[in-house]
This record gives C-alpha cells, sequence and structure tokens, in this order.
C-alpha cells in the first residue's frame, strides 16, 4: 500500500548529497534505481534528475519493521527516505559516483508509488526503439535523456537573455495562419465558423517577422514551433523548433551574421566550455562547392576537392581528356595516408558510392608501401602519374580520387566521398568544432520539374545590390544577400537580408514566374504592406533541435525532444493521429474519403 | 525614387536621443511621424520603437538641394538623416517629449521608402477596429501597442529567468497531440499519412507535464500555445498564451501558491514598481462565494454581502420571510453614500440588472438626505427598517440592497451587482492590485446537462486527503486541493495538486461516470504511466495574455497579442482561415461538405 507524502518535504536532491551534509539528518526523494538485499543489510540506490545517492537499511541503525518495509520495494518505486547522512569507508566508497563517498542511513521510509515492472529496463538505451517511445516517460528516466533536455532549457535561456540584451523583443506569432502553396506541404486545420476553410500551421514565421519589421518592432525574435507536413527523412520532425529573429535599419548581411556569431560563441562556451572563433570563416557559395562539394562543408579536415584540369588536359586517359574536351573537368581528393588502408573492394565500393552522385565512375592513384596502385595505370605514362601526383601534392602513401565529369557532379559526387573517407578514417575529433558562413548564394535555381527558376531561399530575399542589373537578362547570375551558418558539415540555420523596395520585389515574383493574381492571391496583403514604409531588414533563423543534438553530441534527433514523432508522423504512446468521433466532422463540415487501410 | 541604405549604420534610436548627444554627429533612422514646413525650414518628428525626435532642414546649415528633396517627404516615409544634434531653445522646447531639448539638425538625407496614404491616420486608435487589423501592420506602428508588446517580451524573461533559477526546466510539448474529448472543443489537424485520423491542437500541456513528472524531469515549466475551438466572449482568443509549470515531491496546495507569489511578486515590481504583499489572501471557495459571491472576487473594494437571515426570518415582508420559509436566504450588500445618488429609474435598471442572473427582484433601502427611500416600506414597520439598517451598520448616506431567494442566487446575483456598483461609482483606482488566492474548491460540480458530476478542474486534480472519504457517497462534498490566483476579479490561472495514487484515480474516473472502455479510450496511455512509480506533483498555468492586460492596463486582448484573431476566430489580415487548393484536401483524403454561405 503506497502513502501520502502529507507536506513531507525534502531536504535537497539526490545528486547534491556530499560530504558537507555527514551527520546531517536529510529527508531524500526519488525512484528506486537498484536493489541489494542482504539481509540483514538492504542498499538502495535512489534516483532523481541530479544523480543517485546510496541509501542504506541497517538493522543495527533501523527498526526491524523498517527493514521489513525495505524489504518489499522494488525497483522504480517512488519513495521519500529519512535518515542522516554518513561516509562510505573501504570498499563501500564509489569514485566513479559523484555521490560515492557518501550514503544515507535510513531511519524512516514512506513508499509513495508502487511501480509494476517496466516493459523494458530503465536507462537501457539499446532496447527497442518503437517499444521505448510508446513508453516515452519511462524512456525520459534515462540520465542522458534528461540531460539533454536540460541542456535544451539552457540554450533558451541563453538564446533569449542575450537577445534580450541586444534590444531584441520576443513576440508571439500566430500558429494558426493562412496557408500558402510556396514552400513545403501546408498542416491544415478546418475552421468550424468558416465552412470550407482552412488554417495552415506555420512553415515559419517568415510574413509575420517582417511585417512586425514593417511594424515597427525594430527587433523581433521568437523561439518559434514549425510545422512541414513532408514525408520524413531521418532526424526530421513534422513539428520542430527554430530561433527565429529579424532586424531593421540593417541592409548588409554582415550585421546578422556578427549577431549570431556572438550568440553562438556563447551558447557553446556556457554550454560546453569550448571557445569558438569570434568570428567565423565566410566562403562564398561558388567557392564552397568548389573546395568542398557542398554548400554546408564540414571543416573539421581538409581532403579539399583540387582542380586537375590543366595537368591531364592532354592525358591518354580517355575518360579525363573527353571529360575536358566536353566542356566538363577533372576533379580530386587526396586522403592522406590511406593507400595502404583500402582493398580493391573497398574501392570498388567507393565508385558505387560516387555512382549514388551521378558521376560516372572513380578513378584512383595510391602510392602505397608496395608500389603504386591505379585504377587507369595501363592508359597512362609513368610520367603522367608523376606529374599528377606533384599537382596533388601528394606523398608516400597518400592515395587520389578522380571523377571527371560536368562541375556540379565531379565536386558534389567527391564532397560526397570527402565526408564519407573522413567519418571512416575518423580524420576528425568528436568534440571538435568547425563553424563557417557560406555567402553570396545564387538568389535563383532553375527547376527542371517546374520549368522556371525558384528562390534559393523564399522570394523575400535581396539580390546583391550590385547584381540587380542582371535580375531579367541572367537570372543564373544574381547573387543573393543570404547567409547559411554552418557547424560540422550541419547547417544550423540560415537567412538573409530582406527586399524592402516594391520595385524590387515586383521584379522578383516576375522572374520567379508568378502572374499577379498569383501574387495577389498569395502574398497580396504580404507584398501591399510594403507599400506604407518598410524598413531596410533582415534575419536568421537557427534550427535550435540540431543546435541541441551538436552542443549535446546527440546523432539521434528523437534524443532532443522530449515527446518526438516516428518517422511516419505518429506519436507511440498517444497514437496520434487518430480517429475522433463523428460529431467532431460534423461540426466541422468535413468528411473522410474512403480508404482502404 | 527610393535609395539604397548600402551600409550605413544609425547611431542611436530616436528616443535615446539626450542633451549628452549636443553637439556630435548622428545618423538616425525611422518613420516620418509629422512634418511641418515653414518655407526654408522643415520640421520633421522621426519615429522608431525608442521614440519620436526632432530632426530639423535648415537652408542656414544644409544646401538648398536637401531642402528640396526634404519637402518631398510625406508622412510613413521611411528615412536615413545624419546631421548635427543641438539644443532646442525658447518656444522650441517641448517638455512633453522625451527629446524634447533637443533636434537635429539634417546634413544628409536618404529617403528609403516610400509611403502611400495609410488607411487610418498611426497612432489613431480611436480608427475603425476591423480596419486596423486587416492593416495591423500599420496599427503597430501605435506607441503604446508597441510598448505592450515591449512589457510582454519583459514578463517572458522574467518568468524564465524566475523559474529557471527556482530549478525549473524548460520543456517544449507537443502541438501535434491526440483529440480528447474531454474539455473543450478540440482543433483538429487531418493527417495525411494515416487517412481519416486527425492530431488535436492541445487546450494544454496537461497530459504532458505530468508525464515530464512520471518521467522525472522534477521541476518543468513552458510558455504554451494552447488553443479551444469555442464561439469567442469577449476577451478570449482561440489561440492564447499560458505560463505553464509542475512540480514533483509535493504534495501541498501551498508550495505551488508560495513560488506564484514569489513570481507576480517579481513580475510587478520589475514592470510597474508596484510591491504586492509577498503572501496573498486565501480564502476557501465557500466563504468567497458567500462575502463576494463570486468564486474571483475583486478585493479592491468592500461592499461584502451580508446575511440578513436573523433579523428579517420573522419581517412583515413577505418576500424576506418566504424566502427564507422556503429554505432560501436573504442577502444584501451596501453602498456607502449611494441614497442620493440613484434615481428611481436607475434603482429599477439595477434591479433589472439582477434578474438576469436569476434573482427575481432586487429590494433597497436608503437613507438619503431627504428621508429614507424604501422600496418595500409599505410592508415593514419602521422599527423594523432601523434593525436592518442596524444590522448592516448603516450610516446617514447609505443605501442596502437585497435579494431573497436561494442562496446560490443570492450571492451570485448580489457579487455581479457589487461589482456593477463599485464600477459605476469608481470605488476603486485603475492602479490598484488586489491579489488573492481562491482555494478549497469543490472537486466536482453536477452537470444538469449531462445528469452526472463533472471534474470542476479537471480529472486528474487530487481531492484533499481529509475529504477521500466521501469520494462514493456524498461528491459534493469532497473538496479539491486546487487554487485559483485572483487579480482585480479575473481569474489570472490556477492550478491543483494532481492524484498519484492508481486507486484514487481510478475512483475519480468512476465518480466522473466514465466506463472502463472510455477511460481506456481517452486516457488509457495517461493511466497506464501511473503504473511505474509516480512522484506526489501538482502545478499550475496563468493566462499569459490576462496577465499581460493587467499589467499593461488594457481592456482589449487584442492590444497585448501581436497579430490577433477577430471575434469569429479569423485574421482579417491574412483573410485566415481560407479556401485551399483540391489538391491538398484530396492529399488529406479529407472532403468538404456542401453548404451554403
Amino acid at each position: 500500500m503506497s502513502e501520502l507524502l502529507n507536506g513531507q518535504r525534502r531536504s535537497l536532491m539526490c545528486g547534491d548529497v556530499s560530504t558537507e551534509h555527514i551527520g546531517k539528518e536529510l529527508t531524500l526523494m526519488g525512484w528506486v534505481h537498484r536493489r541489494r538485499d542482504l539481509g540483514g543489510l538492504i542498499f538502495l540506490q535512489l534516483r532523481d534528475r541530479s544523480g543517485i545517492v546510496q541509501i542504506v537499511f541497517d538493522t543495527d541503525v533501523c527498526a526491524k519493521s523498517l527493514l521489513e518495509k525495505a524489504s518489499t520495494i522494488k525497483l522504480e518505486y517512488v519513495i521519500s527516505v529519512s535518515g542522516k547522512v554518513r561516509r562510505r569507508v573501504g570498499n563501500n566508497v564509489n569514485p566513479n559516483m559523484k555521490t560515492g563517498e557518501v550514503e544515507l542511513v535510513a531511519e524512516d521510509l514512506k513508499i509513495l508509488s508502487e511501480a509494476d515492472t517496466t516493459p523494458f529496463s530503465i536507462g537501457d538505451d539499446g532496447a527497442n526503439e518503437a517499444l521505448r517511445l510508446k513508453y516515452r516517460y519511462l524512456d525520459l528516466r534515462r540520465p542522458d535523456l534528461q540531460q539533454n533536455l536540460v541542456v535544451r532549457s539552457k540554450i533558451y535561456q541563453i538564446t533569449r537573455n542575450y537577445l534580450t540584451e541586444n534590444g531584441f523583443i520576443e513576440v508571439e506569432t500566430p500558429m494558426l495562419g493562412k496557408s500558402t502553396p510556396e514552400g513545403a506541404r501546408d498542416y491544415l486545420v478546418p475552421s468550424r465558423i468558416r465552412k470550407g476553410s482552412f488554417y495552415a500551421l506555420p512553415q515559419s514565421p517568415q510574413l509575420y517577422k517582417q511585417l512586425l519589421m514593417i511594424g515597427g518592432i525594430d527587433r523581433y525574435f521568437q523561439i518559434a514551433k514549425c510545422f512541414r507536413d513532408e514525408d520524413l527523412r531521418a532526424n526530421r520532425q513534422p513539428e520542430f523548433t527554430q530561433i527565429d529573429l529579424e532586424m531593421s535599419f540593417v541592409d548588409q548581411e554582415e550585421e546578422v551574421m556578427t549577431l549570431t556569431e556572438g550568440l553562438l560563441v556563447e551558447m557553446f562556451k556556457k554550454i560546453r566550455g569550448v571557445d569558438l572563433p569570434e568570428h567565423f570563416l565566410r566562403l562564398p557559395w561558388t567557392e564552397c562547392m568548389d573546395r568542398f562539394g557542398s554548400d554546408k562543408p564540414d571543416l573539421r579536415f581538409g581532403m579539399e576537392i583540387q582542380n586537375l584540369d590543366d595537368t591531364v588536359k592532354d592525358s591518354a586517359f580517355a575518360v579525363f581528356s573527353n571529360a575536358l574536351k566536353q566542356g566538363g573537368t577533372v576533379r580530386a581528393i587526396v586522403l592522406k595516408q590511406g593507400a595502404d588502408k583500402l582493398s580493391r573492394k573497398e574501392l570498388d565500393k567507393l565508385a558505387e558510392f560516387v555512382k549514388t552522385y551521378k558521376a560516372k565512375g572513380l578513378a584512383w592513384y595510391g602510392l602505397g608501401k608496395e608500389g603504386t596502385k591505379c585504377s587507369f595505370a595501363k592508359a597512362v605514362s609513368e610520367e603522367e602519374l608523376h606529374s599528377i601526383a606533384k599537382a596533388l601534392s601528394m606523398e608516400q602513401g597518400d592515395i587520389a580520387f578522380f571523377v571527371a565529369s560536368d562541375w556540379q557532379t565531379a565536386v558534389v559526387s567527391l564532397g560526397a566521398l570527402r565526408c564519407h573517407l573522413a567519418s571512416k578514417f575518423e580524420l576528425y575529433c568528436e568534440g571538435d568544432f568547425a563553424c563557417l558562413w557560406v555567402v553570396d548564394f545564387p538568389l535563383f535555381e532553375y527547376s527542371e520539374e517546374e520549368g522556371r527558376f525558384v528562390a534559393m531561399h523564399h522570394p523575400f530575399t535581396s539580390p546583391k545590390n550590385e547584381d540587380l542589373q542582371y535580375m531579367k537578362t541572367d537570372p543564373a547570375r544574381v547573387r543573393a544577400k543570404a547567409y547559411d551558418v554552418v557547424i560540422n558539415g550541419d547547417e544550423m540555420g540560415g537567412g538573409s537580408m530582406r527586399i524592402y523596395n516594391r520595385d524590387v520585389q515586383k521584379l522578383m515574383f516576375e522572374t520567379l514566374g508568378f502572374s499577379d493574381e498569383q501574387i495577389a492571391d498569395r502574398f497580396g496583403f504580404f507584398v501591399d504592406a510594403f507599400k506604407y514604409g518598410t524598413p531596410p531588414h533582415g534575419g536568421l533563423a537557427l534550427g535550435l533541435d540540431r543546435l541541441v543534438m551538436v552542443l549535446t553530441g546527440s546523432t539521434n534527433i528523437k534524443d532532443v525532444i522530449a515527446f518526438p514523432k516516428m518517422q511516419n508522423a505518429s506519436d507511440m504512446m498517444s497514437d496520434a493521429p487518430s480517429p475522433v468521433e463523428d460529431k467532431q466532422l460534423k461540426e466541422l463540415s468535413i468528411l473522410c474519403e474512403e480508404h482502404d487501410d
């Protein structure tokens, strides 16, 4: 039978008991984490959010009845124990435990809540994930998961305090907004009052934050829930969280980037004790693609993509020379000291790997201990190989990989291979952090699917002043005042300076191929807003879930969210989404179509 | 033609210019708030979030071309002006303006954004509300609205810092949850993947926060968006914000109340400079109803409801004596010095007023300058009137109002009349704050509509330990460990200690008349969670929108929300909710029923 607490108070949390409490009477409360029954002596480990402390029931000290009561305790019972703290001696000291030098000698015990056998052992992160998600409230008892949520909470507070100190105001924007077909798929919310109409949950507070600038709020931020109804890739969630900000009376990317650097520096210092550089590297998008084959390069390691065009332009190896003749390029990366680490079979696998990035093949050339090995040795002279090695600054033991194709395919496939090899050969440490800004993105990208230019970021991104002249004649050439912040090869967020000039906005929509009617229909009230005095402004959004992952070293997004959803966007615990009562649908005047599943 | 900012930076914000800047070169940016053109001299008021500063274009100082450019400026243009600050002299000094002692003498000007004539004058809060909501981004330029958002942001930060300092962790709970028919109507979100199934937007994070306690998070808080699809009364919004918290290892109301008092004391001090009492009055619900006829009494004034049963039990006035004979009661309130302030016509109106609260009538008796006046004078003796006046401690000039009926009707109608009179005769000052806790609520209330007891708060509220014995036999008698915090007659929030004992929870559901199937269907996974060790816990939610209203002295909830909705839950600005594309509905496998409007 469980007992009632009846106003009893705990003295402090389990993990906070220390040698300074020796001799003191304390009341501790928590979950029973481990138990050992040695007859006249029972040891319990008592756990709460702060840690674990040892409790001992000893008939030398306590009544026999108390020992008997203690012997009924099972794992995960919630108890309250009062007693005196004493120093542990001899073998009993546990140097691996924060509280390992002390224990509480129980004099009184309340069993507050009994526990059935849990469906998996608490703290076992190896148990089946679906099972752990179904009983998420039990998995949340896992100390590392709790620690992640503690870090997440600290990140919220650091962010808010930093931005508030910098003159930003936190403003909540609506969750029930208007559906705008631009972008990803919306989650819709049927209106009961306006039959046949729907709200949309926000994919981002983009429009609202710009309207706040037009409204004179000057500096806005919000830690905002955003929604995208997409088929989920790994480490994506249908609802996710962004640190969202916008500031007025600036028109240079630099001002938002500097501010953001300050925030990230503070975050990494306070959470990880790591000093990030005050000023991150800025890499123009074209250079970034050229050197790393990615717009989110991992700079924890080198292995940059090198251009071999000059060296191989007259190569006897037709794959190289033909690529160049067709207007393509030959690019290479060098894995230092990798020549003897890769078997023929592994090299073949790497060739398969780059093919998933559209490369037709992968050539390689290694300077191994037992001589050179080269996939195109038969086609070329010793001399040509030497000149390639020289061009690539290869040393004994290195191996080079080559892709010959159009520029895009060459850099992207080698960029992917670069990361693959770095991971395989552990070319970086888990505690390393390499941050950079990717800048000067193209404003547009051509969508084969839609047969038109689409906005690379979104249609409110400002072109670079000096590229305005190409908007009509050569959209592909126009660069954006846009920037992404990248840490360890992951995009942490990005933003842009916004268009504040009506004419530029109109030009933008025209280039995107929106008719006046479409503009009016989709963005009408927003475009109208620019008519009444719009300040220059720009901003950024950081992916909070992703930041927490980086800062906690988590590889699974579910480990940084209290109640995450599965890949199919369902919640194992509550079984949402679920059927609702007919009455509810009737009130909304909606019907569900017949379906088979 | 508007110009580009081209990296120019503002020196400081408009409202921050002061005498310390005299002689300094500054660049200021903002909206043109007022303009006065005196020929060779143009005065502008430049406005941003921080305030307004005067700019002067003077041909004695600037080039004629600059004056010409300045003369093209219209209201709400966004400009950047550089020049030197000088002291205003003579008549030009404006003591009503924060920056009234200085002005900027313009030497350079950029017109960053032109403005059409705005549909209403900026700052005119008298303009049509629908129009102001349609152009919310313009209405947001109104300084008092911006100030409300600044206060709101401060409240967020004060709350988070206070709770974080008290060991609370901020945790985000899901927006896409499960529909639970208990409570108000849910907003539903159709699932694309699980056809025919729906998510529900949360009415509160209640279940999740309790699961966090079961998960060992110990102390949780969140500033949470909540949703209710109800027909909106005044000052309600379909989406609203709560300061939500929960704490473990406590089972007394006192612990949550004390913590909350600390938060409110800090908030009122920092925002308003007001010292609230450290400890608010606690009033049991029954006493509260008896003395004030309300569970959210306004204690800024007295006029308590008095019981006249003993005095009038043998009254010659049949209305009084009959009420008592039928088991009812006679209650009264006294409006001090009100006898000569109310005409006969006004007294009749008051009688109509109490009828809307089900009272059959209102009797009155005043000791006016020109003699007594009494609605039941003909029925009673002079002597009886004297004894009534004595019982009510009436003095010359006072007037008493009487309702004779069942207890509920008597106290509720007089309670409403009490507030009505206090408002009419301004018995309190706008800057007064009277806070209290209402405690010892009934656990259940009987719903005539449903023919069963329903939970007065929600079905997880703990009964008082000493009342557990009446759960089965006399539910109406069971008091809850529940508490509401009331300021100036408005409920600011409330909470309760939760049931942590499985058996009590089961008893609760039984009393509410839920079948095992219904329990499993509605709360199944939640009730299951209690099986594995549940700590004693309790919490509270504060209505943030309402708090901001109190702290800013706003009477309209729309004035404390950046983008509020109309009474019909629509957004005038974006016109959400709106029809969506057929493709979107098809993907969700839902159909809209035919309708006429």
